[in-house]
């Protein structure tokens, strides 16, 4: 089974920096708990069962579609959701993020890492890309697949939770680098497993998150997290579907991240796009970076701050290679009218070549 | 009165780049809850209360200096102490951090913030370091006095307590320039005197704490922080105190800050420190940056990355210009006999001009 042929669309088109009709963006987390109609459809149930029930995270995915008029849908899913399908003992706790009830500490718990059968372990995951493809095909409306990085998913595992500091995380890949190396290749196989399903049920560009990357040295990020980054890009490079790097405070490591085989690179709002591009290298395309923290302020505060990147973002003269987003997920406290107005700004003034 | 004479330390001669006879070494948050002998001095009572209580409060900036054998006590105090001791309403949850009941938001806020009278408000700062300072008179060891740079202040007064997103205090700044100045005005003359009364009485270098101003863009940083900043430092300038300026997480603004008007720029663990001094000027010496979550990993791993950090920190030849510090505060659960052997290898194999 080949993949689906690539959509004809500004997103996928900017990713390969080619021209586009306009600049095309979304935000990521625009599905969420800002939208009144994302609260009124999830209830009370968990995020992991809006996950798992397909039609209902297709509606969620596509709610902000409908909202904002954004040019991109991404699939509603949580990077830990391979890591849970496969039994790992992954929750989600509202308010908190992925939790896990027993870290990952030694070889003996590589065993709880095996490898993914996306079919048979989390099948609505495809089913929910399904639904969606079928409901935006020849919209113009791309979908975005994505997964966790090795690194990032790690972070969760061997940490138990969220964290500021990253210690035990840090403390395992310098002191124990073939358990980390064990650990790294059964991610990414958890990464790619997931990534290529998706794909194959039609995702039309696939979005890597190495969030916490920016919490790590350049040197530790080259020894011992930018190894197991290639191989989930080498993973899929042959489906043919651009993809995306983003990753937050990793200005000292955008020159690395260049090299890790994405098409794109995201850029958090500290390092001007502009400046970004030089960093990552003339082969690629940025994505970013309007502060999700603005996104609380009065309109001229913010439309001022959009039309910034947006310049920043042209500043190579080519018109081409910029996909508007935030520098970081949506609060759930932003102001939904002003996302809105920013989608239509980008619209009306974006680049063109 | 005049200012005491400058301290013949090696960490005054570091901060104005002169030779040392051993590159200095102390480390962010030295003391506190790592130390078993800090809980059982601190007993059950809170932070402000602890430094309210001169004895005590010199009692635990001394304990480190015991533990360790570093080269620079730091007053043992908190940024928002000055904020606390006019009435603005400012307390320390432990655990979380400094809390404010009502916010600052407006221009009645204002009123709030009067000037600081160091001797009425908060005689027990500098009677905690005449305390001190007596007591480290003539071994070498200097003590360094602090306060938090008006845009890190700032934050707490505004968010209400620790922030993620800076989201409410960055969006006054931008959407109310008049009143953001009029507040970077009173925090500046509340941090002036803060540091001025101790540097009458007796520390021997000061550091400005812009913890969080990684958070910001560098065109934020110029156009709202860095004013502010500087004028802390003019504000102290005929003191002929060696001053030093932090910031985790500040890549992108450590030219910036190297005009703020400070000796000596702290730099975090993301960049390495050869790395920073380029992008900080030549004027300037460098304090850091072990990762301090580097701290409960095995000592290999921790002796091969001190010993980066002071390869690092030498790479420009001089040998001078360099203390030895973490990146950031120590972590509650770093191994203080790690902290120690780091020390040790720092007064062994630092630096020699």
């Amino acid at each position: 089974m080949s993949p689906p042929a690539v959509a004809d669309t500004d997103l996928v088109r900017a990713c390969f920096r080619q021209p586009v009709e306009r600049t095309p963006v979304w935000f990521m987390r625009q599905a969420g708990r800002s939208l009144p109609e994302y609260r009124a459809a999830r209830g009370t149930g968990s995020i992991l069962s809006a996950i798992g029930d397909a039609a209902l995270a297709a509606e969620l995915t596509l709610q902000p579609v409908r909202r904002y008029g954004v040019d991109a849908a991404i699939l509603f899913s949580d990077i830990v959701v391979p890591a849970h399908a496969i039994g790992f003992g992954v929750d989600i706790e509202p308010g908190r993020g992925p939790v896990v009830a027993q870290p990952f500490r030694s070889h003996r718990d590589l065993e709880r890492l095996r490898p993914l059968d996306p079919d048979t372990d989390a099948p609505y995951v495809a089913e929910t890309v399904r639904l969606v493809a079928r409901e935006l095909a020849g919209s113009g409306v791309a979908l975005i697949g994505f997964a966790g990085a090795p690194f990032t998913v790690a972070s969760y595992l061997i940490e138990g939770g969220p964290s500021r500091t990253f210690s035990k995380v840090k403390a395992l890949m310098h002191a124990e680098p073939g358990l980390w190396g064990g650990l790294m290749d059964r991610l990414t196989a958890l990464s790619v497993a997931s990534l290529r399903s998706q794909i194959m049920a039609g995702v039309q560009a696939v979005q890597l998150f190495d969030s916490w990357a920016g919490s790590l040295s350049p040197d530790e990020y080259t020894r011992f997290v930018l190894p197991a980054t290639r191989a989930v890009f080498a993973g899929i490079a042959d489906l043919a579907v651009p993809s995306i790097l983003f990753g937050v405070g990793n200005g000292e490591l955008l020159g690395l991240m260049g090299t890790a085989g994405s098409d794109v690179v995201g850029v958090d709002w500290r390092v001007p796009l502009h400046v970004a591009r030089r960093r990552i290298g003339p082969d690629h395309a940025v994505q970013g970076n309007l502060d999700p923290a603005l996104c609380v302020a009065p309109w001229p505060v913010v439309e001022q701050a959009a039309r910034e990147v947006l310049a920043s973002g042209a500043a190579d003269g080519s018109g081409t290679g910029h996909i508007f987003n935030l520098g970081h997920g949506v609060l759930p406290d932003a102001d939904i009218g002003i996302l809105g107005a920013v989608v239509d700004l980008v619209h009306a003034e974006g680049a063109r070549p």
